[in-house]
């Protein structure tokens, strides 16, 4: 009984479970209760495949290789491209010979496209045969886990034909013949698309599985939307990380190194155009050594145009990563982004102009602020259309390092326009 | 023959095909050949609500009410909901009173909550009956799309007693009694659920759909994973453009008077901490009239700091987002980050330090730089964990406008760090 009211247990509360059981003696006596097909879905709601490795390692080699048996292909090829390479091949000696094999092919494929995310255990069906025929194979079938919502049909070659949903089976007379419900218009993904394209069209047609062919229309897999769920999250993470300057999968779970690792080429990068900025104001320091008061308002103006660059460049990534920005609106959308910054500059520029006129008690002293903050907002958003934009067109990921490009951009061109109106202006400041 | 290949393509592809024909008598005869239940998956593929209401509007009203009657309970709530209040109430008052009913009870659920997301247009069965007794209630079920790959289970009273996957009918033999394959641990969502927690519960368990139930678990409907691959997305958008302060929803779609009221607010209070920083700066004025050269180097560490901080800010917004950051690794996280503060500080800082003294022909210039190069950068990781960390306690999403925050803590910090040495070194720098 304890073993009926496990399988009613989703695996990833039994995990869990597991992860509360402080005591080393009570979690192998659940272990040892939880079935190895069970324990095989555990050991796949785990994220980390070093810690797979590990929870795996607690099980003599035996049971071992029965968890591993029960695993997904899919799980499988992550676990073992994910280890380091020794780890990796010991695991793959201990597959059963079919599942090596499966599991060697997909490891062929970039883990970042549909090759490499796309599972192979799932059944087909015949278009030849009648509902009644299909319902009594599809009760034949031992791994209960390979019927799908969507059953896929192909024909001796392996070519992918045809789709029935699981309940247009269902909600058809068991004397129907299998061709009258199959929609031959199946829709199919090629297995060298990138991940994040994959996602965009699970999101276009909503289907909860979708097939994988090659190049042939030869059908290879397919691609479940829980793992698309994953990609989503991934995708996120990475286009973030990289606006920011960081590696793309660093989480709050990586280590120290881990993150420094990430981190410190692009602050290196950013100090190199840091002293970019830092150059334009060392050329204008006979100006600044005349009104020092313009040291304390030059840094309003940059500051403002980085974060409006950034409200910029975030919009043009997030449209870039979900294919919104398009040959037809592009133009539509760069104007849009210069009236904003015209618009957004008009009303900073009179309120930092005002402000700056106060404090200085000089009207253009006022001036020279107002129209240093337009010009500035202006190539900021300017800036926040192009660099994303551009990185595209050169094949590089749009969210790359952007943010590091634009308040370069603000930075060096807010002291140029500020300290540079200044010096023509000089006279009537000081 | 036309309406049987139409039946065959998918709804999306339909939108693009009508999109991409612009001869309108042509699009006119292409929707006259789509019957009611197409012209309805078409509407519901379109993103923009006001689209929706103008294409609606193309048909005569009779037409219409078809169509809206053919419409899903949640794409209506959606569609009545955002259009504005006119054109909502009269949607509303073209459909059939029982849609109509559903309609409003959905309405009165946050749309952002499980009970706004949730639709109510499924098929119960019975626990009572046997496998082949389910499948022939499944056959005589009008519309196929209310059966889903998972069944609920409910009592009399509606409470919600089990789930069973359509799977797991098909393989059973047909005199298999459904309480033997009927599972009576669900896991359902309450209706109360903000939809970013619906969404990582999703992604926990892997599921397609899941149940949704009120405090008394009796079932109120259900969620489909298609929509929350829109949850997902809009969360993203969400995040990313609190961070940089802007409007959760704009977009590249957005117009240009969109655009400007979402950005401006957090310009207006970004400008109030830039002059913050300007007030440190022209704390400092006679130390830079003393020493000009610091005016070009102060904004290196400003400008490090700020991209310290949002690196480390972006790492805590989305393992926030993601539920990652939990009581246990909290502490473990926040070392980590000033761990990285120090070490990125230290190289940085050398480098800065060398740099400068070079550049300034005086070490202590170096030394300077260097320092308030390192504690800014502590200061840049303690604040990018401390923001979102802090605004989460007070309920506040942690994205909101956390850039601005963090760079304002960077901003008059590196300042006053770097011209507070400066004036502590004043004789040795002069
Ligand atoms: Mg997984
Ligand atoms: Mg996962
Ligand atoms: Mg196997
Ligand atoms: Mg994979
Ligand atoms: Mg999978
Ligand atoms: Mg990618
Ligand atoms: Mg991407
Ligand atoms: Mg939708
Ligand atoms: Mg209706
Ligand atoms: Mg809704
Ligand atoms: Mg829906
Ligand atoms: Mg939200
Ligand atoms: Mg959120």
């Amino acid at each position: 009984e304890i073993q009926e009211e496990i399988d009613d247990i989703h695996p990833a509360d039994l995990l869990e479970l597991l992860e509360e059981t402080e005591d080393e003696d009570q979690r192998r006596e659940l272990l040892n209760d939880i079935p190895d097909d069970i324990v095989a879905d555990i050991v796949e709601e785990m994220d980390d495949e070093d810690d797979q490795y590990e929870f795996l390692h607690m099980f003599p080699k035996n049971r071992r290789k029965e968890i591993l048996d029960e695993m997904s292909d899919d799980e499988l090829t992550d676990l073992v491209g994910e280890l380091d390479e020794e780890e990796g091949r010991e695991v793959l000696s201990e597959l059963e010979p079919d599942d090596q094999q499966q599991v060697k092919q997909l490891l062929s494929y970039d883990p970042e496209t549909a090759g490499g995310i796309m599972t192979t255990e799932y059944v087909y069906i015949f278009a030849k045969n009648t509902v009644a025929d299909t319902l009594k194979y599809l009760q034949s079938v031992e791994d209960e886990e390979e019927i799908k919502s969507y059953l896929y049909v192909v024909d001796a070659l392996d070519h992918l034909k045809g789709v029935v949903a699981l309940r247009d089976i269902v909600r058809s007379s068991f004397d129907t013949k299998m061709m009258d419900i199959i929609n031959d218009n199946v829709i199919a993904i090629n297995y060298k698309e990138d991940q994040e394209e994959v996602a965009n069209t699970f999101k276009k047609y909503g289907y909860s599985l979708m097939p994988v062919v090659d190049d042939d229309n030869k059908m290879l897999g397919i691609i479940e939307i829980d793992d698309i769920l994953d990609v989503m999250e991934e995708e996120t993470t990475e286009d973030m990380n990289l606006m920011a300057g960081m590696d793309s999968e660093e989480d709050v779970d990586s280590t120290l190194s881990e993150s420094f690792k990430s981190r410190i080429p692009w602050l290196v990068v950013n100090l190199a155009t840091a002293v970019l900025a830092a150059a334009v104001v060392n050329n204008f320091s006979g100006t600044i050594e005349k009104v020092v008061s313009l040291s304390a308002v030059m840094s309003i103006v940059t500051g403002m145009g980085g974060n409006a660059g950034t409200q910029s460049l975030t919009i043009l990534v997030r449209g870039l990563s979900l294919n919104e920005v398009t040959k037809d609106n592009a133009l539509r959308i760069f104007l849009k982004e210069l009236g904003v910054g015209v618009l957004t500059g008009i009303v900073i520029g009179i309120i930092v102009g005002i402000g700056s006129t106060i404090f200085a008690h000089n009207p253009w002293f006022g001036v020279v602020a107002a129209l240093a903050m337009l010009l500035n907002m202006i190539a900021a958003n300017f800036a926040g259309y192009l660099v994303p934009v551009i990185l595209k067109k050169m094949h590089i990921d749009p969210a790359l390092a952007s943010g590091v490009f634009v308040t370069t951009v603000t930075d060096c061109l807010g002291f140029f326009f500020f300290l540079g109106l200044a010096t023509m202006f000089l006279p009537l400041l000081v």
